[in-house]
């Protein structure tokens, strides 16, 4: 049974007021709010239990590398990965991407070869690759979604040519919500030897998520989208791929040994940890993933889907109005614009008026702003603390910057 | 007037008990612990002003906007940085020498060309640099210390040859308390055309710092040593510097445009800060560097030169104890070991059980235990809240190790 009022006391922001009214908060897809038991875990770390963690002999250092080292399996476990060493935290997405860029994909990349992306993707998962194409002569393949926003699997498996070495993909658009069957791209991909990245911002948020059966060979999550701290994250690195990639950061921790002459490297998942780890933060992700896995991943995807319906089915209602993305078994990611002159961020600051945080923008996704025609959207993203009233509430406001904007 | 006492109560974790013994952290080269108004920083901002940074346009996001960006003028103020957009935010040091390596040192080194460190180096700041060596070809140039630990600034100087490209020093070594006299180093490197990275580490935690005065290039401080959140942290990079720098990490925040076929980069400091920053530990960085200038970085250098000069006089009545390096004005650090087969770890082991924190290690300074000739040390080191009655626990704690060790 999903308690929402019970979900929504666990989240201490819900409760406050922005502007006198009641916030309501739909700017998920930037940044989720955090519940208090990731505020409590968090206040424990520092007030109670705080130490550097690994190698420390005394009481309080083992006591926080105990509480470190447990979010390991606990992400193992969110994520479904077969082994704990295939675990590396970092601080989100943008670095597990970078590291692979890095780590795996510029050592064994030369002029000419190519990378697959579809338009959908974030700057995250699209600039660390320009870098490759900037430094190395890397060529960038484009797969561009179909008018509804959904992205065939097929069209991206048809891009392969003996040059791909790589595919990087979302599991989610931030921007339209549509979600992409990695699992259909890693097959196709796997049977000719193409590795695949998946961007999980956005789908381990809205979705359970499997990387075995998703077969893929990278998976990044970022810690404050799934209601953990900021700079919180962890990517799954498949041991075939672990073992081909040289370190990223050097630093405490990931070595073996150090001399004058020579470094040797530890193993994983250390090899990729370098220096003081964000020890409080790594524990705070740990406490909001098992907050996630206590609600279960399934009851937060069905709880979202029947917003996205209601969602969907109110704003159909208001013809002056266009959402971008509706393909079938979109995430409840909404992203408007207004018939006539009205800008996204006159939208977004007259709905602030009420209370109602949305985000005006290109949602670091220009290539799919250009590709759809527009400059910037209204995006309202809905998390599992949202209700069908905050949907009521939304349209209040639309109808509102209707009759102010139009 | 610096009340220790009062200090002592802003500290929560000083007053639990560890063992059944009132807590003496000694441990605060490993990483110091957190005022209160650090703490309630990070549960505001998650309990009551949490949002995304940067293009929102909702109160929320303007509030942490606002909150996050503060913090630059207060690093700024902290190291007497001349311009604002010299402060680049980061998880700390190590990714601040790594950012350096990739961003700066890598594109403009080739076979041959040559970075000199100190044998004192921490493995953040060697690590980077063996990197440039198996990838490039770079050569390390090593300046050992002195018999007392004391570095002499014109052997630095006299290692530059005109394949020098950088020096990359600390300016206290965390074994041995050295305060290296970067300032002459920066000097002299100077007027031969050479940049100096500083660590500041452990420096900026015991005086205070002045990135003018020192005439660096590059300057590395992480927020944990700082009394500040994990991961968090700074480094202020000269703007001639800044200007020579290709990016390092790709994503959100730090582009001005992106398309399929290009990307132009933002402006300093953005351009290295991608992707969802670390709101809510910079915003407790900011707290910790305010409560250490409202404390008066000079107050507590002469509180800890106190100190140290209290623990050196304790320990040197201890005949079987060494301490490692008595360079004139170390910090309150004091690396041990005793005569005897006693190990580090069982010293540390010892201290626990009466409630003492210290570390036993290499103390990722591989380099210089080979050059003092041990494998491990037992570190006590000292913070701003420490006592000279915690100055007795200590000696007591090594007197019961002596007795059950020797």
């Amino acid at each position: 049974m999903y308690d929402i009022n019970k979900i929504r006391n666990d989240f201490p922001i819900l409760s406050r007021e922005v502007n006198g009214k009641p916030l309501t908060y739909l700017d998920n897809g930037a940044s989720a709010q955090k519940p208090q038991v990731v505020i409590d875990a968090i206040t424990r770390g520092y007030a109670e239990e705080y130490s550097n963690v690994h190698r420390g002999l005394h009481y309080l250092s083992n006591l926080s590398t105990e509480r470190y080292e447990a979010v390991r399996a606990i992400v193992q476990k969110f994520l479904n990965a077969k082994h704990e060493d295939e675990i590396i935290f970092n601080s989100g997405t943008t670095e597990g991407i970078n590291m692979v860029s890095y780590s795996w994909a510029a050592p064994r990349m030369q002029a000419g070869d190519e990378i697959i992306l579809s338009t959908m993707e974030h700057h995250a998962n699209i600039v660390p690759w320009h870098f490759l194409r900037e430094r190395l002569g890397v060529v960038l393949k484009w797969v561009d979604p179909e008018l509804d926003g959904s992205l065939d699997p097929q069209k991206v498996l048809d891009t392969i040519t003996d040059k791909t070495r790589l595919i990087a993909i979302t599991q989610c658009s931030n921007v339209l919500g549509t979600v992409v069957d990695v699992k259909a791209i890693c097959e196709g991909a796997r049977n000719k030897g193409v590795p695949v990245l998946v961007d999980g911002s956005q789908g381990a948020v809205h979705m359970p998520v499997d990387v075995q059966d998703i077969g893929c060979d990278f998976y990044v999550i970022t810690g404050h989208k799934l209601y953990g701290p900021s700079a919180s994250g962890a990517i799954y690195v498949h041991r075939e791929r672990a073992a081909e990639m040289q370190p990223f950061m050097g630093g405490g921790d990931m070595i073996d040994e150090v001399s004058k002459e020579t470094v040797t490297y530890a193993g994983m998942p250390l090899k990729f940890e370098a220096g003081t780890p964000g020890i409080v933060q790594t524990i705070g992700l740990g406490a909001a993933l098992e907050y996630l896995m206590e609600l279960g991943m399934e009851n937060v995807a069905a709880h979202e889907a029947d917003l996205a319906a209601y969602a969907q089915e109110r704003l159909s209602g208001l013809n002056w109005v266009n959402v971008q993305g509706s393909a079938p078994g979109k995430a409840a990611i909404f992203s408007l614009t207004m018939d006539g002159a009205a800008h996204a961020h006159d939208m977004s600051t007259i709905l602030d008026k009420k209370g109602i945080a949305i985000r005006a923008g290109h949602h670091c996704a220009k290539p799919l702003m250009e590709h759809l025609g527009v400059a910037a959207t209204a995006r309202a993203s809905f998390g599992l603390y949202n209700t069908r009233d905050e949907v009521d509430t939304l349209i209040d406001g639309l109808e509102l910057c209707h009759k102010l904007l139009a």
